[in-house]
């Protein structure tokens, strides 16, 4: 099929979505896919590239060359351009914007000049803006003459002649008006919009939020771009994926493809930490060893006490984290969810402790190990809601990101504290265990 | 405002979006709200519930009557008035549903008999279609007739006549069309469609890998309905956090407003079945009490080793359970997965090791007491990481959801194995030790 029949191969082509054609090409030896460039044209080559995997996209605007890949890249969104080109060295980046046009290239720029996860940088200038005193017949002209510029969303939004955004249409309201109504009277005047340095999990609560498909960025009340539901749905996936990373201190961006000594050197920061964590919780029961020695049974309980604790304050961090994708928290709110957490932690307190003082009491025959274990049990586990609710509450007031007191984090706090008071009650009733 | 002048209030609520109209419906005392729904028309209120809590969804259908509501529900979206309907009694769901049109309730029941998570669940009927044979003229005839039945999406889907789906066009096609050109030679004809029984993941692996607003919905060829992009943000969102509540089990839906003792009854499960591995742990110390007793120091390391096993198998776990959700898995990547992460085990328990090892030997001065925990952290590192691996792809396999084996019980796992490999260790070395 790749070889000779140019034609066939067109028609074949023409019918596909750009992500299977990006699969094919993905899936045909790197010889073969310069020819496969040369068959198909500069709008179906962007719209490929999009779809490729980084290095491939590289590999692509490469074989093309300076010229045909400038063509390429001013036919590109410019969010998505923008997004490739960061991972490239100066040198390459300018080299390759030099074949694009002057006024692409520097919207290109532009766009990376604003900070990572903002709005700016997932705006896309591909929309058409239409004026305000536009009738709809004018609109319909406009639209034929920009077809090709446009996103393919539903709304079209109006500018007043200062630039300043209006209004919003949809095409639908297009189609149903009369041809010699005006824009301004059947627009939607409230509009809600972002600016460019508005945060991407804001941009995406508002489009979730109101189901829009798209949102237009402002600056100083004049449209500089939309940012589309397909870039937040990107956005919702990575957020997600960051916060199950950071909980879970599982190391950035590991995926199926990631090399194994990449994926180990991710993931080793985090685990030489907990090392020396570990070394604390050790420094811990060694200034304990004398009761430990004394009733080698209270080693018996120290997994379980520990995980459990640790267990307690990942459940309240991880109802923290989410919670605060969707709610903004004020002081009320923060002060109520502490509360609830201290009822809940003494509620699971109470009956966990209750239960390992009754099974302690039964398997080792000793009251008072159960009274030990029972009374240090809730108070860990009090402890340990509170930290997993009040420690990622601090951080975010402290506009720190509060997934960063990751799982292990808290985890491995809890355990240093639970050892404390275990080791603590136990040796506080030391004569009485003996 | 909310007292007297009704025309001021309907021309501000008229304004605003459905949001922020519900938001200022519940901030507002219940007493007031009834009159708030007499001020608003029916479309308003199907708005305007929609976007309410579900407690407040209830009360405020209860407080419109059985007439009134009927019309309410019968402008509301489908998918949604299902999804509020399930959570009732039969009795208040057929009450309720008497007095809806015979069609509209038809449909509502016949989407609440998919089974849930699917993509008939999600899916509406308030989209228009439009047959191949019609021209550009006819079809805008036909929107301007079913204007307020469709939801605001950008495409139409084209039908023949046996009702089968054969085509898409998108509004933008049809303003930039002649007036005279028919459907059938406008249309997309290769369209990408899911059944009624999709998984609504895959459904959204779809709509996120092609960009697209919306996917049909068809049933034997015959189209059915619609599954529209802001349903599908909804399922990323709800997905993610189900993903982060297996892993880290902090039990189901626990949000801002879950009361303590609900919350505190969804988390104890887990915490009881940690309770009683904790106690398993326990019995595995206990059964090494003399290798224990005779050189304490071992109970040193137990917290950092455990710990460490514990979040290498998450960290692992986390990498399966978020790849999975944008890639399938075959018998080959499964396997080059497990290979990955037995080098990725190898690379770290080494260097962990090692590391260990030294502080072992300089803190403790006994350089068998740094071999065997280095040795044993080598071990469980490499263990818990194919663990961790390993057991959500078995359930996977077996269409479990991988992410059921959660954070806690990898990491109880890796616990026990831990303890068993480190004081086997350690009794093998006991002389040495002494």
């Amino acid at each position: 099929l790749k070889e000779g029949k140019k034609n066939h191969f067109q028609k074949t082509i023409d019918e596909l979505q750009p992500y299977d054609i990006a699969k094919i090409y993905s899936s045909i030896p790197a010889k073969h896919r310069t020819r496969f460039l040369l068959f198909i044209n500069v709008e179906q080559i962007a719209d490929l590239i999009q779809e490729l995997e980084k290095d491939l996209q590289f590999e692509a605007l490469t074989k093309l060359g300076i010229e045909k890949s400038g063509q390429v890249m001013d036919l590109m969104d410019n969010d998505d351009l923008a997004s490739l080109l960061e991972h490239l060295s100066k040198d390459k980046m300018e080299e390759l914007l030099s074949g694009m046009k002057k006024e692409e290239s520097k919207i290109v720029q532009d766009i990376m000049n604003y900070p990572p996860e903002t709005a700016g940088r997932l705006m896309t200038n591909r929309f058409v803006w239409i004026k305000d005193h536009y009738t709809i017949r004018e609109t319909v002209e406009k639209l034929k003459t920009f077809a090709e510029y446009s996103e393919t969303i539903n709304y079209l939004y109006v500018i007043d002649q200062n630039k300043h955004l209006v209004g919003v249409v949809s095409y639908r309201d297009i189609i149903l008006a009369n041809e010699n109504e005006k824009i301004q009277d059947i627009m939607y005047s409230r509009v809600i919009s972002v600016t460019a340095d508005t945060d991407q999990e804001e941009v995406a609560r508002l489009i979730e939020r109101y189901d829009f498909l798209a949102i237009p960025v402002v600056d100083n009340g004049v449209l500089v771009g939309i940012v589309t539901v397909d870039d937040i749905i990107d956005v919702v996936i990575s957020e997600a994926t960051e916060d199950i990373e950071k909980l879970s201190a599982s190391g950035k961006a590991i995926d199926f493809d990631t090399k194994a000594y990449v994926a180990a050197y991710r993931r080793l920061p985090w685990l030489i930490l907990l090392l020396f964590i570990g070394i604390v919780s050790g420094t811990i029961i060694s200034q304990f060893e004398e009761t430990l020695s004394t009733v080698v049974a209270l080693a018996f309980f120290m997994p379980m006490i520990a995980g459990m604790t640790g267990n307690t304050g990942t459940q309240s961090l991880a109802v923290v984290v989410r919670g605060l994708i969707t709610r903004e928290v004020d002081r009320k709110t923060a002060a109520q969810l502490i509360f609830r957490e201290l009822k809940v932690g003494l509620i699971i307190g109470f009956i966990c402790g209750i239960l390992i003082a009754l099974i302690a009491l039964v398997w080792q025959g000793s009251a008072v190990l159960g009274l030990v274990v029972g009374s240090s049990l809730i108070m860990t586990l009090v402890i340990g809601t509170l930290a997993g609710t009040i420690i990622p509450l601090i951080l975010y007031r402290l506009n720190v990101d509060p997934a960063i007191a990751s799982g292990p984090l808290i985890t491995t706090l809890n355990d240093i504290v639970s050892l404390f008071i275990y080791f603590g009650m136990a040796t506080l009733f030391i004569n009485q265990l003996m």
